[in-house]
């Protein structure tokens, strides 16, 4: 038998889970006995075009090392930020790539990423069956954000719910200890879609019934509506606890933050949306001259691989390696995908659908999920975001702070 | 032999570690069998002079429930801020709690807190010496700040460095992904005292030097140093990263974001001193034009108990023990203390020291500990913080967070 060769790139923004995807692939490419190269691209297809690669068959050749890579968070391969252009704008790029394709024999191409990255498999796919190239062009989803299309939810997406669950829960604990009115914002990432955001109501036990409020980028803000929410807990508790999306609108479709003093711009001058937490704070502060505190948390939800959820991190793991599995039952352009069979016992499938009919959606959370007052999730989101946190994760430490794979790699120029 | 009743109390800012001394000084309580009553005062000082107390003894009969109090975040008894009056401006209020010493025969009465709790422990002892009460008053302190002299270090200390250091090497991590300039910005708390900034250098490995610089409050901040600082570092990698503490100043003694739109004010319009990362990242932005982002770590450095330090919690419950035992040798008016008797191994033990020549009184980074560059700690700093965040705690978990104690009792009115 003809042997295979793969390359395998990572895209878009870090997570806790995308290297366990990494792990799942090669583990598997390992396992079919039929792989002679596994190529790792650095920084994404942007870094193969400048021929940055590597075989990582030299780096993990044992169980124990694909486990060290699973326990790892951010991407071992790193990332690029970049658009592949259309075959019509750019065919160099294209022809670019498929020589180096050819020269290394390449028979699959795994490409693990958010919604810019299944663009590219879509892309290089459909390029693939234009110039009638035999290379499997597979797409593995990863987003904390949960918001790709097609799929029940995305790995990374429950590490990252188990962080803010948990740091959710810790918060309210903190702002239990003093006797006075006090109110906590806690702003979550997620632009457009409230997953992570509605992932804080995970924090609820008998004894904590914080977040006491909840805001979601999927509905409108209203000021008024907010400040009187904020009243009504205030009725039977003392220490009111809100968890916000940093991508609330007004009604007529604005940012809070998109005036205000505090809204972060990137070094393109774009704004970044992570000023709502301020914004709010200052409004609940003019209206009820209380203690309050706004708890930004940051790049720490998508990369703490010291609270990842076992499950998030086992799925991931075995979406790679059906990614494998799926190429090498001759499917292109497609995207990996979990479908869930029941939330108890949480049982999911992982299956495959086109990548062209999934890329650049957005999946927000359905309306019926959220309350009426616009305030909370329902029942039914609880029970799906459940099982996705479950189980901690056994990592190894070292001196005190988690063991993670060495990433020299990266720093080269 | 006439039975004991003790007083136990909390007070001042939350840690992970002040419910592991109330665990051992309960445990003590027990193991000796001299007391019949272990009161707990919700809301320190402040809610005993409102009969605000329970016995303990119910809630924590077992080793398991002891177990569970010492793995729980925060503070089980409650807070209060709090400044005791003299007994010259105010001798009613000690007279109140006097009343209600003697109506519940108490004999021990422990305080876990930072420097204003010493204060009151110092105040009380010597009321007590002056109206000839046999009472024995025991400091226990906690600060997540490291700030209280006479003692090595202080409980609670250890787990927030160990929130530091993973962090941080957790943003290292997410922030080595792309291939473009940056500057990450850290803030981590600590107003007077750069301790805890300090402990972010425990995050470095063999393959992550990050933070690459360190800025501390006992040193003053020069704007030209920090951007040539940063020049510099750019000439060897791509992503500089910066630990730097809230609290650092000019040479003129002016916080760097007293006049920022930045600046925090607490209900009492008192600067919090947490707009100091953000003043950073727009000088950063003018000189660089890079992508520069800043986190603040904010109030999850104290109350992480899912990462907390296991030689903390343990050091934080023998505290507690040698605390009752103290007392029980006839000593009052005294806080305990560790003190160091080598790193390698790492040894300490319990002693006491006169309170009142402690409380206060504010410890600082030595200067010979901070480098001549004003941007990185020393060995021998390192060496010292390195011991007090070694090993992992083994939390109980259900549902997908970790279970901590129930606090119902602290929202009741």
């Amino acid at each position: 038998m003809k042997k295979r060769n793969c390359f395998i790139g990572q895209s878009g923004g870090p997570t806790a889970a995308i290297n366990a995807s990494l792990a799942g692939i090669i583990y598997e490419c390992i396992d079919t006995k039929q792989f002679e190269h596994v190529y790792g691209m650095i920084n994404g297809v942007k870094g193969l075009l400048e021929n940055k690669y590597f075989d990582l068959l030299e780096n993990f050749d044992t169980d124990e090392k694909l486990l060290h890579l699973k326990h790892s968070p951010a991407m071992y391969l790193g990332s690029c930020r970049y658009k592949l252009p259309t075959y019509q704008e750019d065919p160099q790029t294209y022809e670019l790539l498929f020589h180096t394709f050819e020269k290394l024999e390449i028979t699959d191409f795994y490409y693990i990423g958010g919604n810019d990255s299944m663009d590219t498999v879509a892309k290089l796919s459909q390029y693939a069956h234009f110039i009638h190239s035999p290379i499997h062009f597979i797409g593995i989803p990863k987003t904390i954000d949960n918001d790709l299309m097609g799929t029940d939810h995305t790995p990374g997406f429950g590490s990252a719910a188990k962080y803010v669950a948990t740091s959710m829960l810790e918060i309210a604990y903190d702002s239990s200890i003093y006797k006075l009115n006090a109110v906590t914002i806690v702003e979550i990432m997620g632009r457009n879609a409230g997953w992570l955001t509605a992932a804080s109501a995970l924090a609820r036990t008998e004894s904590n019934d914080a977040p006491d409020l909840i805001y979601l980028p999927e509905v409108p803000f209203d000021k008024e509506s907010f400040l009187n929410d904020i009243r009504n807990v205030f009725k039977r508790k003392r220490s009111v606890i809100i968890a916000v999306s940093e991508g609330i609108k007004y009604a007529n479709g604005e940012f809070l933050d998109s005036d205000s003093q505090y809204a972060k711009r990137d070094a393109f001058g774009h704004i970044l949306h992570s000023g709502t937490g301020k914004v709010l704070e200052t409004m609940v502060y003019k209206e009820f001259k209380c203690k309050v505190r706004s708890i930004e948390l940051n790049v720490l939800q998508r990369c703490a691989m010291h609270i990842a959820s076992q499950v998030d991190l086992d799925e991931s793991f075995q979406i790679g390696r059906h990614a494998v599995k799926t190429s090498m039952t001759d499917q292109t352009g497609v995207m990996m995908v979990f479908q869930r069979i029941q939330n108890s016992p949480y049982t999911i499938e992982c299956h495959h659908k086109d990548v062209s009919s999934i890329a650049n959606l957005e999946q927000r959370i359905p309306i019926e999920w959220i309350n009426e007052e616009h305030n909370d999730i329902t029942k039914e989101l609880y029970d799906y975001l459940f099982p996705l946190i479950q189980g901690e994760v056994a990592l190894q430490y070292q001196n005190g702070i988690p063991l993670y794979a060495n990433i020299d790699h990266l720093k080269k120029d």
